[in-house]
């Protein structure tokens, strides 16, 4: 058997050394239109704030010891063109010598991958422009930073890669400054879980720039100015990071199915519409593991995964890839971010009976050194219980929750499921009550009724508006809100109006929860929590 | 309602606050031995190392902080000394006067913990011995150590708390041997786990001594030496943790059902067989979420989820305890342990077809700074596909490992579950596949019969007697092994003999597993990889 693998970062690897590892037989070859194969991606902003130091660890495997390793064949520098289904051939071109190459196969592997978005504004080819996208874009971006001309840096887009690199080139001393034309930053989460850590890196010198479109970049020669919808901004770096668009260009009169944003269509088998090709990794779309929708996502982590299980199929295996949840992760300036499953308004959109819940909760046993805040937000039907996402910022292991919780998105787990969960315990490493059980609990009071709450998200758009503001704080630190001692509020408490709408807000919101109780056993109709407290939300002064 | 909590830790005080918060009418009283509440447990052996600097810090709150917070009557330095069932009354004597006082109830919840076992040796009494399992038991340590005076301490137990307390001193500068009369260290981890973490412990100066039991402690008013099974030991230190009793002497009489090791008999509500009784937290057993059988899990963490499941069914729902997994994490002198589910051992005892896999993997990606390995066991049900428990060993977030596991476990999760899982991954958190699905890999390679392995309790346990030892290495580091380079192991490959028992060892078996499938390939059949490879096997030179 021939196998033909189309591609050699993650997926392409993966698949091919599967395929040559359960079939040793079969010649696999593997054609590549880079120089290298197997190179760490998702390293490279790493590279630029030198936190990885040495340029060979960005590659994984050369060409050559790739194929000593596996036994795959290799070719470099030939880019796919044309695939020809009836004849089973792929044709090639040499990216250096621009000679075509046919190559004959029995099952071909579509992981070419994707490439930046060029943004079509004037100024994109100036000296200092760069993407991030491969070890060669790294290399060349930390070797002008490390000769010192480079004092103020824009970055266009603040997904995951954008902010990364924000982060790495802030931590060179680099003026750094990211615009994104979306109304938010870190596509993916809720509004104000993005707003959130919009302050926290304009507080650590990341300026973000949200809604702000890129028009132009400027400069005679090197880049000097970013043209912006807003407005000009000094640059001697910008780093394009807007997005990027599948290689499946070649593909275009293959009759092989494609999706309107040019990702291949595969089956639950990771089969296109031929039954003798594969497609995987960034240049395929796949499905949401939770709703069964097409999803693409184009993250190494399931590039990896969807190379092993074509591979699987191909040696004659039926294995069905369960799909994505859209986890992600991030260290940003001092502040990791993570998520899984679906957010709030996804999940509206897909119409599921939303209600959410955020905490903030000790990460770790608070007397314990270096103990500091998860804010986890949690997502989940109301109706049928079942859990649909979370999201989670915090200085420690959001990994480790949002690992959790996709355990339990996979097992497609009821709220009910998390809670009373036997997690593991130590002051070092999280809370006798777990962070996410804790969240769990207070989402669970939120359903039952127990707890009568304003989101940050409703408190944003005005929900609280004419609520009286009770400051439950251990010692008082909101201006202008009555301040009231928790431990004075106790059944019979009538030192408030019964009938008035009462914002109840304390550091994080469990004071003003058990505040909340004791208030209606008192008689109080309309006192409602503020999820977060003072910890996640900005108290505005009300005109009462 | 009067409802009488007994004891005023982890699970008395949750219990309390909560009945107290769901029900404010209530009356709520909580009696206790001891003078404080809700202490940090837990903290005490990061107390002694000075890790926690404030002793205020493991005082969780005062019984007037409690008090006033939660609306709670706390009554301290009171024991319970008998339960009248019929006429619903406690009675309880001062530890300091005395004197005796009834408490009436209509519900009563037994939260009255554990205490140290004192072995019954002469010398417990002498200046120097000391436990660790109440805030003066760390306090008067610490002191002892920070006046310069002990050199030499001797633990007595080798449980996590023994071992966290060596770890401690040792970190004081204070020379440290550990002694349990069990065969291994680290009850409830495999033999060759806690063999792994004893080599670990003895190369950063904490020696451990199995099957060494305590016969006497000698000294002059002060500690001097201990006397062991094996030799006398100089000690100017003894601490005693070797094990716990729960304190349910008081309830000999009452007619309250008890297990045979004195905890008490509670249904999955956790009602005793009085339905007016709860009992929780360390005095109560529960069962096993995964075998549904009896089990006496004695945790900080299950404590207070217990507490909080009473309170619940008092005030009028019917809440189930699903019960525990046993897991269990530990930080020890630069080395974390954790585990969850069933070990193989137990899973052998408890008669399922028991197949395991040990791994060792990235525990991030292996180009960022601080990466480190994990080592992975993993224990399934080969029948059924069952996953049944892991055990973790690494420099890293092994709490993490083990709590993806505990939401695997406690939603019955198939290994076929836990491939293709869309967990986190950037490079500061973990690696493209993931740690925990890499070992599922294996295991599975294991189950489906492409990997033919010997685990390193089988070599152990002299399974390899004979075989011939090919080293696999990147490069030759196993003495009198044959070394051969994985790239020459090609199809068609015939440098060995291919009848003769092979045992593949690299350095932590992936190499090994890759040159198996090409000799299988070349008709070598009898070649067997050695799971974790020298990075967890001591190799021993065979006579051929």
């Amino acid at each position: 058997m021939e196998v033909l693998i189309l591609g050699g970062v993650a997926a392409g690897t993966k698949a091919a050394a599967k395929i040559k590892r359960e079939m040793p037989e079969a010649k696999v070859t593997l054609v590549t239109k880079s120089g290298d194969v197997s190179y760490a991606g998702c390293g490279l902003p790493y590279y630029v704030g030198n936190v990885i130091r040495d340029k060979a660890s960005l590659i994984v495997n050369t060409p050559q010891s790739f194929s000593d390793l596996t036994g795959v064949d290799v070719v470099t520098q030939m880019e796919a063109v044309a695939v020809d289904r009836a004849a089973k051939k792929v044709t090639a071109r040499s990216v250096t010598s621009q000679e075509e190459c046919v190559y004959s196969y029995d099952k071909l592997v579509i992981a070419t991958g994707a490439s930046p978005v060029k943004p079509p504004v004037d100024g994109t080819d100036l000296e200092g422009v760069y993407f991030m996208r491969t070890p060669q874009d790294a290399i060349a971006v930390r070797e002008a930073v490390d000769c010192g001309s480079v004092k103020r840096a824009v970055v266009v887009g603040a997904g995951l890669i954008g902010l990364e690199v924000a982060e790495n080139l802030a931590a060179r001393n680099v003026m750094v400054s990211v615009i994104d034309m979306a109304p938010q930053i870190l596509p993916g989460f809720d509004t104000e879980m993005a707003a959130y850590v919009e302050n926290w890196l304009a507080d650590h010198d990341i300026m973000t720039f949200t809604g702000t479109k890129l028009e132009a970049i400027l400069g005679e020669g090197h880049v000097e100015k970013v043209k912006t919808g807003r407005r000009a901004m000094k640059a001697d770096m910008v780093i394009l990071s807007a997005g990027i668009r599948p290689n499946t260009g070649f593909l275009k009169d293959s009759g092989i199915e494609l999706w309107p944003n040019g990702t291949v269509k595969v089956d639950e088998y990771l089969r296109t519409s031929d039954e003798n090709i594969y497609a995987v990794g960034d240049c395929a779309s796949v499905t949401n593991r939770l709703t069964g929708k097409t999803a693409w996502s184009p993250m190494g982590s399931s590039a990896n995964m969807e190379g092993r299980i074509a591979a699987r199929n191909i040696c004659g295996e039926q294995v069905k890839y369960p799909g994505v949840l859209g986890t992600a992760v991030a260290r940003l300036a001092g502040i990791n971010v993570g998520r899984t499953g679906l957010n709030e308004s996804d999940a509206r959109q897909q119409g599921y009976d939303v209600i959410t819940a955020l905490c903030v909760v000790d990460d770790k046993a608070s007397y314990y050194p270096g103990a500091s805040n998860f804010i986890i937000k949690l997502v989940a039907d109301k109706t049928t219980d079942q859990f649909l996402g979370l999201q989670v910022i915090g200085a420690g292991a959001v990994d480790k929750v949002v690992d959790i919780a996709v355990m339990a998105l996979s097992m497609k787990a009821k709220v009910a499921d998390m809670e009373d969960l036997d997690l593991s315990y130590a002051p070092p490493f999280s809370t006798a009550i777990h962070p996410l059980v804790t969240a769990v609990n207070v989402l669970k009071n939120k359903m039952s009724g127990r707890m009568d709450s304003i989101t940050p998200a409703e408190y944003e758009a005005g929900k609280a508006k004419g609520f009286q503001i009770i400051d439950l704080g251990k010692v008082p630190s909101i201006d202008k809100a009555l301040y009231v001692r928790l431990e004075d509020v106790k059944p019979g408490y009538d030192g408030l109006d019964k009938e008035n709408p009462l914002l109840l807000v304390c550091t994080r919101g469990r004071r003003a929860y058990m505040s909340q109780v004791q208030l209606k056993a008192s008689g109080y109709t309309n006192a409602r929590v503020l999820e977060g407290g003072t910890s996640f939300n900005t108290i505005e002064d009300e005109e009462e």
